[in-house]
């Protein structure tokens, strides 16, 4: 018989502008106020599953800057419109029952960008790395122990980090220990540290960001210790999920992609992040690598970035597809891409959770290859295409039910 | 063990710019004037399958106007570009013998767009619709006896004709016979009349239009009489293969398509007849019946078509998707499809005639609703999921091999 | 010396989108709620003209359903985002006052798609023409004396109506005349009535929608005989402003375009009126004279209007322009435009009745030429080139300082 | 009288496409095989003027690889299809004609990108720069009195070079003189040697590329001393035509734009060198400066320039423009130029020749302000307004007549 008993989700980057949509959406659906579109876990596919309820689900969080999530969410509304101010007023005590979960992060070492935005003053004290992540995992268990968790999922929605500076001393995870004892916690990018204290406290860990420390091999080696799951990277929200989901048609008609270049622009803080060169190159090798594993012939890709504030929340994606039909004639396809964000990321950061809450509690551990259609970098999976990694979703939920 | 003779591919429609594409590009494929990109049966999947190779096609088909493909290749190379001159030249006495099988089509019926491109001195003579079929299908085995073909496909690529005058009459065998028997050709859509000779010549026999008359209820009970495979309606090449491939991405994600809109412009012969209404209630109707099924949920959809004559055989297709995300929120993708009709289509028809001439090798009969992927209306099949279409077409490679 | 005393605004159609919009914005704007983006008579161009600043206007107007501003601009906001909720509030006196200004209108003969939204128990009495024209007339006159106005102008902001179903009996004031003393006043467009009634009153008339009734001969003759100004027909919001902005890039480098085809849909009000054939033809009308004007050649155009409900006040359109250059090589351009239609209409009727109003104080009649840049289908002007229509908006600036 | 006698064009980077493509052009007009669409020269506005006419022309040029106009000519038709085969044979002996009268060019000088197409044997064999100068002027003179031309216009389409490397040293033409004197030509942009060299042969000159050597201070100082006439920077063929003429409608609605941002993808030559981020520099200052301009308010705006090969001469631009209307709500606009580079490019240095040669003859010097609607940064001129700068050609003609 399956346990009704709360289950944790915490996140970090949990005052932004995604963990605030994510944490707002999953109480305004659990009182009735909004509707649940967009949740894949919602499936009929998935139904006898046994995926925990939202009403099951507790949040709490790291954030570098202190966090009010009831203030988070009337800007939001106020300046993007996805949030309804009304209900903000509705879930006031459930925002502040969750304001009071949100510790302090780590900041340094994550790039300029991204340290430019961190607030002094809510930044974690600890010096050195082994004691950060100890902080870290305590809190963690502690945030079990308070709510009685029967399960743990942390799921990282922070800014995109630059790629690590040593990359060799991610890849084992002796080494890694090693240099947790001796250096400093600025020595490394902050996300490696929480996974590791993910890790390390039993919890389900999702890398729904491009950073690259997070699931490096070290700690993929420190999850099968810990025989947790794990997956990764970067959520699949826009133009790339796009691209996953057209490509096979032109691989299934045998039209010849010649070019296929893309532009982004953003407003909001991940875009304004994303400005800095170094955690761009981040996200570009997640986005750039989808087209040529579907299509399976060289083809040219391009895809640009930039920051333009006035968008805000909003993203426009267009996508230029050169290809060759019949007797070599070329022909053009172009489509423009205009989401929100937060919108489009907060409901798959609840089905990982949700997903990753299940596999815990049914005692399976290592990659969950089986979410491999929520990333655009899905870990240990060799398949970008949409339908073939949702085939493979269908299967597991077939086996597992 | 396989055969390795002759067989047929008849074509309805043989002098216009689809056939002579398909024609002129199988034979430069053959003489290794042009490469195969495009053609679905090429993929890896069905190299065990024993399709027929291009260099057994032998070619005739049915038409309302004098043909002859080089003068027709010359003026779609000038044209459009899609055809290089110099193939033109080089495969002369090819396209020769190919006009030496074209026989004089029925025109009356049709509706007035087709009406008035026919050219008289090039319509059958015979007054009654069964002479007339039995013309046709004279015509037909006489093809095959001439070139001892070992099967032939007929494949219907005219243009778009006008739903039938009288449905009811269309629906039972019996008493399409007796009136067959009784009313003169000009009493019905000339598609029906090639459907009908195609299976009494024991042809399978494949519509690649709209037009509604061909794969009726009667001429469905006669291939089930005559034990000869078909399939129909209206090859998915454009703007319709793009929704059924791009949907499935909207219902995966549990996005909610509120409007779907499209808007089609293309310049060529099909275009004008489509600017017919009449002709154009044909088209709207099958391009229309996608997006709902892939999406299990209502939706508002419009097709409009329009006749812009300066876009000679390309089509540009807009369209606009207006879906909600998580908490309802507004969001939109719209995209343009620039293809060139007969280069997007050409492929396909021969794709079509092979996966057919292996049916009928093979003695399979009825519906081929493994062929639905290649499709806007797939006679039998309820769903229009291009990868779950796909996925059918894969398994019966896997079972026939 | 100018004057500073009040003046008046008079909306037919005043509880509409548009006419809540201007109202709500022109209040907005003048307690410094709101800034004033998109108002052309703000340009410094105008400065000198001594156009009446907004805080001169008072509002009244004419509609078929009973009127609550504030409720209305709720609605807008809750769902078009285009009124901010807080200024509602501290409107509210504002639009109440406005609401006490508001009298039934006419709905019986504006065609099926307006008489099925108009309320039964907010239509006006009369039962004849002319007393339904005196009465309108008195509404106008009351209205100028209640608040002392200095001076009235008259804008039809209504749905579009279909064409007179008479169009000689229009020709003639004389004509015109005797029919309005004989029929019911269900025998006219009721723009006819409006505008009747306003010259009547001695009020300057703007046409702001494309009913083809409003300004036709007769009334022509009757705004000479009353020395009145007037202008129209049909607002230049969207997709017609960018065709006359891009359409002399196209004269000015000799590019030839071959064709120029435009996709408008929306969804609201006004879009579900336009989804009746009847009041489409004459929007249709008005929207595709503009090409062939500016381009000076022969050019296929096409435009389409669909109702798409979950737009609402969006409004997105699509434009494709095929054209040739050097050596006729084929190019192509295409656009999308999304905006807000009431939000791109407001400041248009705010400014139209801003000069309107100054051409009344200066003594000026007749067509108002000098805005023809205002509309789409300007009275009296052959030249729908926007920055021509532009120069001449400034030399009137220039002569009339 | 107005002389009727030959005129010279002599083009700086002549074998390459766009050269080739209006040599060709206007060869292709003289002799009645193609029409005059494109050329903005004959418009009615400037029939008087008394331009020369296209059969005065007679061609030279400079290049850095050994120049066969015909086999050109015949690899754009086949590759882009925007010159037709079958006039390249009816125009073989003009361009033989053609081919003997392109010189050597230097290309040492002008970054990474253009050296290393270059072709060893056909470039400038001068070691000093004043030699080289001089060489080149010689070679001008002497194509003058061969032809016995009655006045020569130079036109540089050559690629993009980088910035100079010491600006101020091209600030003052003692100064360059100086240098000339004392330093190899490859210390020098190869841009501002052609410049001198036209100059100094009483040659007009017209920088059609975005080369920012060429029209220097020093440079400006050496035409006043010569007396000649001379024009650029950087030909406005495609998207930047398209912002200048589109931005002036949403300065004219006082609608305010918040960000414009602009992707170009291209695949020829030109596009290859732009590759490169030096040259790139070049090109994106000059495309950047237009919108504040017109504007004249602050916008964020953003040129990306991508190569993409498949493309070849097509040219694709994506712009997307975010504005504030009427109570600052946010709307936006996107469109798609999909252009062919040359065939844009090429009527307008035919335009800009006949123009500049008849400045020559009537004795006008110094930047001719008149033409700089063809420019996108066009030379002492501080109105980027398409609409204006073509008022101040019409003013021109109005007066020149």
């Amino acid at each position: 018989m399956r346990s009704n008993g709360p289950v944790g989700l915490w996140l970090i980057g949990a005052g932004g502008t995604l963990a605030t949509t994510a944490v707002v959406g999953a109480r305004a659906i659990v009182r009735g106020l909004a509707d649940r579109t967009g949740l894949v876990s919602d499936a009929p596919e998935f139904a006898a599953l046994g995926l925990p309820a939202l009403d099951r689900l507790r949040f709490g969080g790291h954030d570098i800057r202190a966090v009010n999530l009831a203030a988070a969410a009337r800007t939001i509304a106020r300046e993007n419109g996805s949030i309804r101010e009304e209900w903000v007023g509705q879930l006031e005590p459930d925002l502040a029952a969750v304001d009071s979960e949100i510790r302090p992060g780590q900041a340094q070492g994550s790039g300029g960008a991204i340290e430019a935005i961190a607030d002094s003053t809510h930044v974690v004290a600890a010096n050195s790395a082994r004691a950060c992540v100890d902080e870290f995992s305590g809190q963690l268990r502690s945030f079990v122990q308070r709510h009685a968790l029967e399960g743990l999922a942390v799921v990282n929605v922070a800014s995109t980090e630059p790629p690590p500076t040593d990359p060799e001393l991610l890849a084992d995870l002796d080494r890694l220990d090693r240099a947790l004892d001796a250096e400093p916690a600025t020595a490394f990018r902050p996300g490696l540290l929480y996974a590791y204290a993910a890790m390390q406290a039993g919890a389900a860990f999702v890398n729904f960001t491009a950073s690259p420390s997070c699931l490096c091999g070290a700690i993929e080696q420190l999850a099968k210790r810990k025989r947790v799951p794990y997956m990764g990277n970067d959520g699949k929200t826009g133009e790339t999920l796009v691209k996953s989901g057209l490509a096979p048609m032109f691989r299934a008609r045998r039209l010849e992609v010649m070019s296929w270049v893309g532009y982004n622009i953003l407003g909001n803080r991940d875009g304004m992040v994303l400005a800095d060169g170094d955690n761009k190159r981040s996200k570009i090798a997640t986005k750039d690598s989808v087209l040529s594993n579907i299509l399976g012939q060289p083809v040219r890709t391009r895809v640009g970035i930039d920051f333009v504030e006035s968008l805000g929340d909003s993203k426009v994606a267009w996508d230029y597809i050169h290809f060759r039909g019949f007797l070599g004639h070329p022909m053009a396809m172009q489509f423009t891409w205009q989401g929100c964000d937060s919108i489009l990321a907060a409901p798959l950061v609840l089905d990982l959770a949700r997903f990753a809450l299940l596999a815990l509690e049914r005692g399976e551990s290592g990659a969950m290859t089986h979410l491999a259609s929520f990333f655009k970098n899905p870990l240990q999976s060799n398949d970008h295409d949409l339908y073939r990694q949702l085939a493979k979703l269908h299967a597991y939920a077939a086996t597992a039910t």
